[in-house]
């Protein structure tokens, strides 16, 4: 009685070690989580007081696309990052999950193909299943720094089939931010194969080293083939709002999209208000906290590179880190870390890559770290897992 | 670029006539909104006063099913109506509408069949287009009072495609609660035919005339083949909380939904509080406000029956009103209504049926009336449909 696209979405590979984790959180053990892109930053104060300051007596049905005026204050944001963009060219979406699903839905049907640049942002394959998009994999591989597969790597997967490429910039799970040239492959490739873009671009203000992220939006000739997915989860520490968006220059997928909005009538009211104090709080909120970030991002990069045998390079953006482990299986290994492994009562939890693959058998001795802890957990951290895997390849041999 | 299934998911029938509304509005007409669900009704202040209470410093990502405290309240709830589940058969969604995308992903492959009871609730249709599943309606006619089609009705439509049926109850658009025996029907055909019974139970405690409605959950022999849909927006008058759950004691059912929920990570972590508040609202709130939504139908009952040619019977349950009208088509009556006529500066917006239709061409000269006013501005309201319907006819003469 279960269909096969259900059996098809695959767990979430963050996730679904966590029963490991309980386990060894129950023997006592203190585990580090870095297997999952919840900051420990606070979330801007404004969001609590714009909740506070609203108090309709009937908690209602908002417009599909969201309120007006945090579509306003939406493009008020995007222009500062030479995204221009009308209110009417924004649909607010219950997080980027749903703003994923909306251009999925508006640009394939079943069996259509999209092209990943594998390793991806894992829920991309569950949301491909649940509608039946197949996912075409091109590879970066860690040894090339998981830089933009060449043009004729796209090529070659490109069928009649084929409707659009999607990708993250900055990147989850590499911390990859494309060049402008890069990007500039993704563009001539939709162009001449009459493909739409989807980009993700949650991790727009996580670049360090005073880089800027580059987003598609920059190159005007594909504005009529671009989707923008974005959130709010990640720049302000509020993944628990489930606010996002979908933004299109094109009106039909745009009001595509609507209708599909229109069926599940509105985002949540009253996070609708809340994020419009998210939009409102201090440009020294971002500042500081991307400071944070790029300091934690250089403990993570020096400590990791210690590690005999680890393939690492230091992640630019987001505020991930991809490494290949000098283990016989990162999955395995993580769950010896779990339940086998700790000092003085810790140890760490990562995630492992291959679920960010679409290929299989790809990815298995890659992990991502997620660096949303403090400077000084992140080293211990890292450390422990440096005697894990030294103590891990001793029992194997 | 755009999709087949994105062109064929409907416009909403309930919202795409709001443009002709709102010229309306733009000429100085005061508009009844008969034509939404929205109520008028306050929602429980234990609302606000658990969003206060909550106050984290790092809004966050909850458990993809929702947190516990809202799971184990939810299922002490449905204990008081004699559904006996446990949290971890309850998952928290995006209001009922992704409990029904989860039902219909969980059970269906593109081009599988699901049968529904029409006129249905409209956005059943923009689900099923999304994920390519095929509604196959059995209709309700308003001659019968849209009571529960023959069980003969629905084996003439099942296929080796068919995987579910999908209804209402009590029932939007038509105001019917079943009775045990026509349930009894639904639970016979999914036994005999190996089909999942996905049963839409949100209108739960708007059962008026001392009945109560029954749950799909009261068949025990279906327990295995049942999904719950079940949302708080219509019973707390909080449609802006967008919360539901989607219940289920198949623990295959269970697994593969919550695949889908861990892919959107999870609902907004202060709506599920503000639930918790919900739940815990005094029993006296419902009370009130069903005798509130039960003196709305009588009046809008007595009112449309004195129209003269209509076709109507007093509904039982949920806060609609389906019927049909002496006019030659419903839909245009209603742009009329809102373009060229008005009564002292006043007129009525209802929802043309048709949309709630599967089969093309029926319902035309239907319509539903959402009672969601208070009981004055009811009658006024369909006082003037009824002027209105004279005028409409007189002119068409």
């Amino acid at each position: 009685m279960i269909s096969s696209r259900a059996l098809r979405v695959p767990a979430s590979p963050i996730r679904r070690l966590v029963p490991f984790a309980d386990k060894a959180k129950k023997k006592g053990i203190h585990v580090y989580h870095l297997n999952i892109g919840q900051p420990d930053i606070e979330t801007p104060s404004e969001w609590y007081k714009y909740i506070e300051k609203f108090k309709n007596k009937v908690v209602a049905y908002t417009h599909s696309q969201g309120i007006l005026p945090l579509r306003e204050k939406f493009a008020e944001y995007y222009r500062k990052w030479n995204i221009e963009v009308m209110p009417d060219e924004i649909i607010v979406t219950n997080g980027g999950s749903e703003a994923i699903m909306f251009a999925l839905g508006v640009v394939c049907d079943p069996e259509d193909e999209v092209i990943v640049i594998e390793p991806f942002y894992a829920n991309y394959a569950g949301f491909a299943a649940y509608l039946n998009v197949k996912l075409v994999p091109v590879t970066a591989t860690p040894e090339n720094g998981y830089r933009m597969p060449k043009k004729s790597d796209f090529e070659k997967v490109i069928t009649p089939k084929t409707k659009a490429i999607l990708f993250s910039n900055p990147s989850n799970p590499t911390g990859v931010v494309y060049t402008r040239e890069e990007i500039q492959t993704i563009v001539e490739i939709a162009k001449e194969n009459d493909l739409v873009i989807i980009s993700d671009e949650v991790y727009r203000e996580f670049a360090f080293d005073n880089k800027n992220s580059i987003s598609a939006f920059e190159f005007n000739e594909i504005h009529d083939r671009l989707i923008i997915v974005d959130s709010v989860s990640k720049r302000y520490s509020a993944c628990g709002a489930r606010i996002g968006t979908f933004i299109t220059k094109n009106k039909n997928f745009y009001s595509a999209a609507l209708k599909l909005a229109q069926a599940r009538l509105s985002p949540a009211e009253i996070t609708q208000y809340g994020t419009i104090g998210l939009l409102n709080s201090s440009e020294e909120y971002m500042k500081k906290v991307m400071k944070e970030y790029e300091k934690r991002r250089d403990v993570a990069y020096e400590e990791i590179k210690k590690i005999p045998g680890v393939i690492a390079h230091k992640p630019e953006g987001a505020f991930y880190l991809s490494a290949k482990l000098p283990v016989d299986n990162a999955e395995n290994f993580i769950k010896w870390m779990l339940s086998k492994f700790n000092v003085d009562g810790k140890t760490t939890m990562v995630a492992p890559l291959s679920g960010f693959y679409a290929t299989p058998n790809f990815g298995l001795k890659e992990i991502r770290i997620a660096y949303v802890l403090d400077s000084e957990k992140i080293k211990d951290a890292i450390k422990i897992m440096a005697k894990g895997i030294e103590e891990y390849n001793k029992q194997k041999n």
